[in-house]
């Protein structure tokens, strides 16, 4: 986790200051709000130095913006980093109500804490100050900008939708599973660094080399964030244990480890086709049976080939090397934090 | 009523279209339940002639762009008409959750039909559908476009929120309640005449004439609202009887009630500080009492003159005269549809 706590400092700073800006315009009973859920403020709105999260997206847009221009041409793309970050929090406030959870970065969820009328209001108001930020940054990049934040919103709601609806589903086809991964995870991070590459000047090749890295590295963080949801530390994740397996998620782990053909297959399917609320025991036993079906291995190697193929996308474009080696630094670090 | 529903055929077909066409972009689920909102079809999916709302934002837009341009010039203007149709709506479907509304337009709500947590995607995804069709019309007017949409959800969201926290307490000042409506309404219906004079082609002083007769017009309009949200027929408004007094909304005739000094207001604010569900005969003397106050009254006269003022506006910026008579016209219309 070295990698994405240490390193950067600048860019870190400049999204922080960036976003906290961002945040001061809106009303402030949604200014609170949002100041906790950034884990700037406690509860009772006095200022405390919270995990914020990894601010990754962010990251990726600045680190693509340095992959194609010179200099300080990188901090063009502030704008596009907020927004990013913007739009990611916004899903995370909203996805948080609509599955339920109750606990992210270790803190109780906006919801939990203010509502969920409130928790709502404050999605939507991240929702429209991404574009507000992007929209200033004017010029052609503003318009292509626009656009594909606004895509991408809406491939995070294809995606939302889609996870929801395979939590009711008997059987979930691996091809689908992959698809609503793309649209909830790939999607914001390839749009991340592809709006890095735009707002940084870089050419159109250079915007799809990067969207493709992003994209990829997008896939491989969501087996990663699969596998963590079932065996990853809560002192680390800041999720409760088990909470995937909880909400019978049809996470990329478990649907191939549902289709797997392994004779311990169907004694997962039947854990998964209970109603009534799990037992320990059965989530435990779950975990086993997820690993048994291979659904463990699968995922860690496709989270290992999509970050090689992710790292390849950097070849394309003349990109600026020590950039696109950052880039790649950062990919390994992303992926690697789960073994 | 005739003036909203009646005439403007072209331009109603036009926004229709364009809202078709956009939602139609949606993801499956997601356009179900936007063609359920919009009035589409039945909660089966099935095609049907319903009542899709007034679309008097769209209209206004489309008037607007008209004041400024000849001929067909207003068509430039149908993808800001449909951005605010959808923000509009995105806003309905999540106030709807928020005040725990089950009926709109005679319809059981987005949310009592598919629930909360899908209605609340479906209002993000038409918030950024609105974005994205801005964006695609490309150059400065998407750029200032999408800043000035962006700034408008802003302000819908605080007067969303000043809304709910009035509800929870004694005592709210008129001019906190007129702040409330200007954010929540009237906001909204002068980003809607100024995209269409934006988008038109219109002088920056046309813009600003368009943009404050929509404000105030939106302010008039917020007035005969809440008028109807106590006198106003279940048949003729799709709401239920009493709603706003039910939910203890300090609406801008209650407001003006509450604070008249009048002999009876003690009484009614005993009535509205209870926190028990209100009986139908307790309803009924809540709403003879705002009358009694002075509110009634008021709010009509504020109406009136904001009507009037709205009017006043379009003298400015040397509008084409006709375009300038229909706005007038609606106007009238919208704000005479209460006596």
């Amino acid at each position: 986790m070295t990698v994405l706590t240490d390193q950067h400092t600048a860019e870190r700073e400049a999204v922080d200051a960036g976003l906290r800006a961002a945040a001061s315009r809106l009303p402030a009973p949604a200014a609170r709000i949002a100041a906790y859920h950034f884990g700037w403020t406690d509860a009772a709105g006095e200022p405390v130095q919270a995990n914020s999260g990894k601010a990754l997206r962010p990251l990726l847009t600045l680190l693509a913006a340095k992959a194609v221009g010179e200099g300080d041409s990188w901090r063009q793309a502030v704008p596009a980093a907020v927004a990013v970050e913007m739009v990611h929090n916004f899903s995370l406030i909203h996805d948080d109500i609509i599955d339920g959870d109750g606990l992210r970065r270790h803190r109780p969820t906006a919801w939990k804490v203010y509502g969920v009328n409130d928790a709502i209001l404050v999605g939507d108001a991240l929702h429209a100050l991404a574009f507000e930020i992007i929209a200033e940054a004017g010029g052609d990049r503003a318009t292509k900008g626009t656009g594909l934040l606004a895509q991408t919103v809406r491939a995070l709601i294809e995606g939302q939708l889609a996870d929801t609806r395979f939590e009711g589903r008997d059987h979930v086809d691996l091809n689908e599973c992959i698809a609503m991964s793309e649209a909830k995870t790939a999607s914001l991070m390839g749009c991340a660094t592809a709006l890095g590459a735009l707002f940084g000047g870089g050419t159109p090749e250079q915007v799809q080399a990067l969207r493709d890295f992003g994209f990829r590295l997008g896939l491989a963080f969501q087996h990663v964030d699969d596998l963590l949801g079932i065996w990853g530390d809560p002192a680390v994740t800041g999720k409760a244990v088990y909470s995937d397996l909880r909400n019978r998620k049809k996470s990329l782990p478990v649907t191939a480890a549902l289709g797997s053909g392994h004779p311990d297959a169907p004694e997962l399917a039947a854990i998964f086709s209970a109603t009534r609320q799990l037992t320990e025991t059965e989530l435990r036993r779950a975990a086993e049976l997820v690993e048994a079906c291979g659904g463990r291995l699968a995922s860690r190697r496709s989270a290992e080939s999509l970050t090689a193929a992710a790292t390849g996308s950097l070849a394309a474009g003349g990109l600026r090397a020590e950039a696109a080696e950052e880039l790649a630094d950062l990919a390994a670090g992303t992926v690697g934090r789960v073994w």
